[in-house]
């Protein structure tokens, strides 16, 4: 189901794995200034949502709404964003992140208001370890 | 199944009506920059899309695709960009807009990036009756 399909160059940078679900494969954020996933359908040349089929769009709902609930159990935010936009990287990606009214681009987006943070390697590897069990068990 | 419901007073001035879909009414912001629909689930008391049910969240992502596929078919937009932030008017809504790399916030988000720019009330009627007569063929 995944013949075709390589991740985009630019999300790989941008990311870290953190696991894969039955249609996406789930990356954190390398700018850690906020919980931010990014999910990727594992489908080749698809840009736009419409471009999945409507099963894998119902799939990708509800992946969607399990790593909300897991980012909101995780860091208790304050408001989730969902968001599909592509205008940059083209392969297709949602974005999920967790939202605080103390964060620095509140109440705006969070795109490119303020240079990206780099983790710190074991918070980084300590914050994927507990998306990860969280995910298991959702 | 909309017992409770009443549209946020904010979106109700900042979009018109456009149609009304089993699920969502969609609306047509005030900002006539860009190409730009917002789905409004009728459900009481939605702020994030996992606080709809499993069953709404199926029909909601299938009718953000039927107004994606008209907006595209009208506009025809370089690109979509499917977004739930919510930042500022809580009620869960959904922004589908359609995006060109001429747009003045491209590749940027919309959001608070330019003034927004009224529409003509002859040039909204026009637009509003296309989306209907493409959403009703949709």
């Amino acid at each position: 189901m995944s013949h075709g399909f390589a991740l985009d160059p630019q999300l790989a940078a941008d990311t870290t794995a953190v696991a894969e679900l039955p249609l996406c494969s789930v990356r954190l954020s390398a700018d850690r200034t906020y919980p931010w996933l990014i999910l990727v359908p594992r489908r080749a040349d698809c840009v736009e949502i419409i471009d999945l089929g409507p099963d894998d769009r119902a799939i990708l709902m509800e992946e969607i709404a399990t790593v909300s609930r897991v980012l909101k159990e995780l860091t208790d935010a304050h408001k989730l964003n969902v968001a599909a936009l592509g205008n940059s990287v083209a392969q297709l990606h949602i974005h999920v992140v967790a939202r605080d009214p103390e964060d620095p681009a509140w109440p705006g987006p969070i795109w490119g208001k303020v240079p990206a943070q780099p983790w710190d390697r074991l918070e980084r590897a300590d914050f994927t370890a507990r998306l990860e069990r969280v995910l298991a068990e959702a």
